[in-house]
């Protein structure tokens, strides 16, 4: 690009030259009113999609245009890896102000293809649009093999042990650094390194970490899906609390967390406390699965070393959808507050 | 909804609790990470997304929501039609002001839902999110059988001719009339012979619905596709002249369009000559396509006749990618000023 202004058609030009490396059954990619794979090859499809928009789900001044870009296509991956899905393709709507320095959106899209190249999933086409916020919306699809079956929400069964693979809270805490600090050097970082000194200490950074550049649990939730492993899933984006609501609602069980089972970040930032950080946080991207017992013998026996440990934090059981909360011999009903963008 | 204001949750359980006719292979809709379907019963799945944005593509003063949930399923079905697909399954991106009467987002899904459950293209899924203004994002898939093959803006061959299938101009010309009167009571119409009485003459109601309300040419698409019947296709979005030229790039080919072959809007619109608004509006959803001499007399003797007219208006040559413009032995090469997002 040599304009210092956006082309509409040159950008999707750039994206076109970049190599990408695409399964033999990607048919068209970008360039046409549609892309086109041929199927036969995969015998179940899951789909889903994402949005980040500037000033609800970010702050352009707190997230370098490369690691937004990176992180638009982890949280559809996350949805994916609770599936057990394994990446395919997407699609990315992106939508820029049109008087913008043409570097933000390079910055953006190295990040984003860096990211699909990683796990293996083309971009096959979008849209760009003027938008007086930046906002990316992307549509991305996995695959499962004949003997893979999906691992549902509504999949639990009862005496079902509820397993979290992943950390809570940690992000929520991130965010908070953030509203309280408000940093606009962050938008300059776009390597681990810098974060880790900008930060100042290892749990700042793992906070800031969390909520800026999460990673998917992909491997993990394909893992459990090969292995039959999980009999309901769900990645944490609304917060543990809401989110094991929504896997009880399905598999129309009640549920329990242990709290005093739960490994919570360390410290509060602010008035958020470790506790309301796990419960309430969101945008974790870890993820919540039902076993059985023979299911978490197995899984305990053959869990992989290089995967992030594994917590057992309560159960699932007979009775009407609900989230209980025990502490200390003390039970009680929960009502997740996880977040409502229309609250 | 008993609220005056939006919930998340209350929303997607209300779009969940509509009756949809689901396509045996869709295994999973609304309610999980990710929707799920089994792709065997199909050779070929044509994919697209498309987003409709306020103050960008639409003034929520000049159209209802009612209108706008159709008018966002139709743009991506307009895509369908250009590859020649059936369509198949659909997502939903839907971003809303928190504090917008739950009227509207109850009416627009209305009409979303309508259009969906017209084309039999179920929605499987989606998002939901606050944002300043009212945001659609829609991804889309159409399926073929084996014995078919979508029609690609590349397949353009040497000699060709050029047909183009629907309208050109009107919907730029509705637009102007928008502009030009900026009337606030066109976002309570939602049916035609209201936007009839209120336009006045035939005319203006052929320019305000072909802008407010286009109709997507699936059926035209789909037979053309099965009869194989078109060389190369594309939908009408970003202007005749400009969409001309994507197809001659991707085809590798020089274009002409024969002006005095090309049937145009009777009247301009203030400062915009019919000319202009066929060459350069975009938003028609109209289809041109390309066809070898022998593909051309089977398509005249075989046309259905509930199809909208047929006009025959250039042709493919052999040359560097291009359009050229002819009217009365002139002929020039044009530079195309169809719609660039971020000029």
């Amino acid at each position: 690009m040599s304009s210092k202004y956006l082309s509409e058609f040159d950008l999707i030009e750039w994206i076109r030259q970049k190599p990408q490396n695409f399964p033999d059954s990607i048919l068209k990619s970008i360039g046409d009113d549609c892309a086109v794979f041929d199927p036969q090859s995969i015998a179940r499809i899951a789909v889903t999609t994402d949005s980040l928009l500037e000033n609800v789900h970010f702050n352009k001044h707190w997230i370098s245009a490369y690691w937004l870009g990176r992180k638009s296509l982890v949280v559809n991956l996350s949805d994916l890896a609770a599936m057990g899905a394994k990446p395919y393709a997407c699609l990315l709507n992106l939508e820029l102000p049109h008087d913008l320095d043409s570097y933000y959106p390079h910055t953006f899209l190295k990040g984003f293809l860096e990211e699909t190249a990683h796990w293996k999933i083309p971009l096959l086409g979008g849209n760009l649009s003027s938008n007086e916020k930046v906002h990316t919306s992307i549509t991305a699809w996995g695959s499962f093999q004949k003997n893979q079956h999906p691992v549902y929400r509504s999949g639990g069964q009862e005496h079902d042990i509820l397993i979290l693979i992943g950390d809570v809270g940690f992000s929520r805490l991130g965010l908070e650094i953030l509203k309280k600090e408000n940093p606009n050097q962050l938008c300059e970082i776009t390597d681990e390194d810098s974060l880790a000194k900008w930060s100042g200490d290892n749990f700042r950074f793992r906070c800031l970490k969390a909520h800026l550049l999460p990673f998917p649990l992909i491997a993990v939730g394909m893992w459990l899906c090969e292995n039959n492993l999980a009999n309901s899933m769900i990645d944490i984006s609304d917060g543990l609390a809401a989110d094991l609501l929504h896997l009880a609602n399905e598999s129309q069980l009640e549920a329990e967390i242990r709290i005093d089972s739960l490994s919570l970040p360390e410290h509060a930032i602010g008035k958020i406390s470790p506790l309301e950080a796990a419960l309430n946080g969101g945008e974790d991207y870890s993820l919540l699965l039902s076993t059985s017992e023979k299911q978490l013998q197995q899984l305990i026996t053959t869990y992989p070393s290089d995967f992030p440990p594994y917590q057992i934090i309560g159960n699932l059981s007979f009775g009407k959808p609900a989230v209980y909360l025990t502490q200390k011999e003390e039970r009680r009903a929960y009502e997740p507050k996880g977040f409502d963008h229309f609250k």
